[in-house]
């Protein structure tokens, strides 16, 4: 069974206007988490935290290539650590794609299915919240999914 | 392994209006399919078009409660039937909550998880758009996740 999940959207933006909005932490709060300790860039640990969940998360920023992509791990703190790598593609000045796989999720877990299940879920919604909010200034989207 | 797929959103809106967006050919184009033949209602067959993915499928509905629940099958055309129940839940005039469970994947089937997390995505797809559509008027969230 292929344990990886890969999600990819269409964003009419520049690849640049894609990647700063993941990697400012004032533009995240606009579609994703409610804050980001620093800027990412290669190396760093930052702290993610999403106040209407009550959750926090450390990531780990393995690589970061500007307009172009960005890995990171995380999860290591539960002992589920599992690797995001994001890719950006410029079609043109107007359009990107953006594609999310994230990979590392163990095969002996149990929850395995509903972890898959889950993440799916949050990075679809994800990249709806970005493309809304980056195409359409749509900042409310985000955090109104409900467990 | 449980089977079911569900997903819930909160949507800032009372629940004739989310349930209208849905039911309504003219208001679905506007965040999730490209057209549906004719409005939802019980015992009816709606064929609907997914133009942009170049898809086409049927829907047989078996419940509609209008305001409270739709309940439908689909996939019966491709040997993959599922039951898709879709429940609302006004929590005051100004929000309701909308949970959409999906059941009846079959167990045996070797694309199952790949299935499972395929629907999870176009449920959370769908969902994000239709709350991006009700509260800010945004119809051109849908039709840009890519395979």
């Amino acid at each position: 069974m292929d344990t990886q999940i890969t999600t990819k959207f269409k964003i009419n933006k520049s690849a640049k206007e894609v990647f700063e909005a993941i990697v400012d932490p004032v533009e995240i709060g606009n579609f994703w988490f409610s804050s980001s300790s620093e800027r990412w860039e290669q190396g760093r640990m930052i702290t993610l935290k999403y106040d209407e969940y009550g959750a926090e998360g450390i990531i780990h920023v393995l690589e970061v290539d500007p307009n172009k992509n960005i890995v990171f791990t995380w999860g290591a703190e539960h002992d589920e650590e599992t690797v995001v790598t994001i890719t950006l593609n410029e079609l043109d000045k107007m359009s990107t794609t953006i594609e999310v796989c994230e990979s590392g999720f163990k095969k002996e877990d149990p929850e395995l299915v509903n972890k898959m299940v889950g993440q799916k879920g949050g990075w679809v919604y994800m990249l709806s919240c970005l493309k809304s909010y980056l195409e359409n200034d749509v900042n409310n989207l985000r955090a109104s999914m409900l467990n």
